[in-house]
């Protein structure tokens, strides 16, 4: 059955399976997210899409997207129908790029499954966006995943590819496999020993970027960070996998040296610095979201560290998601102003955080 | 029966009687504090007292004050004898000034009564220095309490008068009557709101001095001022007392107006305020002795508008006295680095606070 973003709310898992914590390495991977770019053949590019076409596009699309028997739980949402609350609630998922969300315009959609963690957006910067989303570090699972998607849509859409390079899509950098492999990372022990900058030049040279928390043009905040490959042009699918497999252990350890260092020498500062952190959330009346999703950080690390043994991190990571803007007005039932909206997030951290004890 | 500083802590009210909250107007008036100075007729003044002579004035007022029989706990203690730690708690405690306890050199002593909240310092800036503490505001009732005292120590000492100047004192704003009245305000709201430079300026044109938190030479800190008299010189005792009862009620009735202003119009801003130092003064694992006098400023203001209902004001105004550095270090049992202090006096702030949940 269709399901309307406003249902998420009614179900208990409501910041979704991809903020289960059961994914490897966890402690410091929070998600793994793959996305295919496609194009349609027969129609240009979004850049050379006049209104009429872009709505020809999407029609086609609609079609044969809500043919496919994908989840019991699908839905294709038109963004034309959606309140903008709605909009940014799916973007605060990463269910939908900034990109569809805020920067495009004309006709837009997304099809999705929440259970599965499944999307495709349509009139993105390519016709389709295909997108799967996982806990943890798991690159492989996803990617079979999303191929199998990627099958069931090609059986029904004509993609326009290129017997030479594979793929085409609208920036030359996707061409070829049109995939990108996106890691969230929380790194706040590297932040902390000021090695951050060391991983910024060792990723560059390995062909990696390193964005924020909401992914391309979105900036760093609570020390998340999304690493993700740069290029696909003229390399296959596994060869993208392992540049990104490859480095990503090294990642994870030198995260996770750097805490064992900071917990055995600065003890006192590190625990200190987790229950102000803790002490803020679970006291203050007013919050503003980079606020929250700082000091959110630092508790996640404190769990990670079993220092706040006392706290799931299933929980941390839940409340890292349901602090965002559109949830916060979405759990309130309305619009709410800036300041109305910092009232009540600090409110349901209090009171969320106050039922672990 | 004699008693050192050290015994203070094997008693339920550990932070002496003065920090109770029955005074008047204790919402604002934390405590009164009245002094006389008074010097001894046939030796020089504490200036002009050479080694031998500083020694004799002592021994002849320890002789004589040993004698009356003030209260059951009276004692009579050398600064000599004692630790800087032990030196350093009397100060704390508004015992002795910050003169007698790290200015001065010499034969130095307290006779005091910890549950009369008398004491009687030898050889401050004058031979004799009489004060007497209470909780709230109450200087009628402390200035009979020291009159009496007064009485009592010029039945033994001849005290150095001059006919018509009336006592002599070294420095010559103290002469005539050699009292002082200080009021410790805790003005938060006047300081929130900027007012407070309005305060300085009032108490300057009514010759009134403001001071920190420990008496003259001392910064503000957590919004705590002691107001008092400047010059005693031509004034009587009533006058003088009527010179700071007159002014009292109204910078009490100015910090309780913007209290309620705040309350009214802010009142988010003002309960994140208190709720957040609550949350960091009940989890953080290393403070400041700063630190702690700023938050439990916040919370103690919060405890008077009822908004922390679980939290006695006894206890706050008790952890004001208790988190300072001398007091953590005796109730450690050792002295401690300046780090091991704040380790400490964070596990006692949040171990007394959570008593109260």
């Amino acid at each position: 059955m269709a399901e309307s973003p406003r249902d998420w709310f009614a179900s208990t898992d409501s910041a979704g399976d991809w903020m289960a914590v059961d994914g490897p390495d966890h402690d410091i991977v929070v998600t793994t997210r793959i996305r295919l770019a496609r194009n349609v053949a027969g129609f240009p590019f979004r850049a050379r899409l006049d209104a009429a076409k872009a709505r020809a596009v999407e029609s086609h699309l609609a079609e044969r997207l809500k043919k496919l028997e994908l989840a019991a739980d699908q839905a294709y949402l038109r963004l034309a129908d959606l309140s903008s609350l709605e909009t940014e609630l799916l973007f605060e998922r990463h269910c939908i790029s900034k990109d569809l969300a805020r920067e495009l315009d004309g006709p837009r959609a997304v099809f999705f499954s929440r259970r599965k963690n499944l999307s495709v957006m349509v009139n993105e910067e390519d016709h389709l966006r295909l997108q799967v989303l996982g806990p943890g570090r798991s690159p492989e699972a996803l990617l079979e995943q999303l191929c199998d998607l990627d099958a069931r849509i090609g059986a029904q859409v004509a993609y326009a590819t290129h017997p030479r390079f594979g793929h085409l899509t609208s920036c030359p950098t996707n061409v070829g496999t049109g995939l990108r492999i996106s890691v969230m990372l929380h790194l706040p022990a590297l932040v902390w020993s000021k090695e951050i900058e060391k991983v910024f030049d060792a990723a560059g040279k390995m062909k990696l970027a390193v964005r924020g928390y909401h992914g391309e043009g979105t900036s760093y905040v609570g020390d998340f960070f999304q690493v993700s490959n740069q290029v696909t042009l003229g390399k296959s699918v596994d060869r993208l996998l392992a540049d990104v497999t490859k480095v990503l252990p090294k990642l994870v350890d030198w995260e996770r040296d750097v805490r064992r260092g900071v917990r055995k020498e600065k003890t006192r500062t590190l625990e200190d610095r987790i229950w102000r952190a803790y002490g803020v959330l679970r006291h203050a009346r007013r919050m503003t979201s980079t606020e929250a999703i700082e000091l959110l950080s630092s508790v996640r690390l404190g769990v990670c560290l079993g220092l706040l043994p006392q706290l799931p991190l299933r929980l941390v990571n839940e409340l890292l998601v349901l602090s965002q803007p559109a949830h916060v007005q979405l759990l309130a039932g309305r619009e709410l102003d800036d300041d109305s909206r910092d009232l009540a997030r600090a409110d349901y951290l209090r009171k969320r955080l106050a039922e672990t004890g």
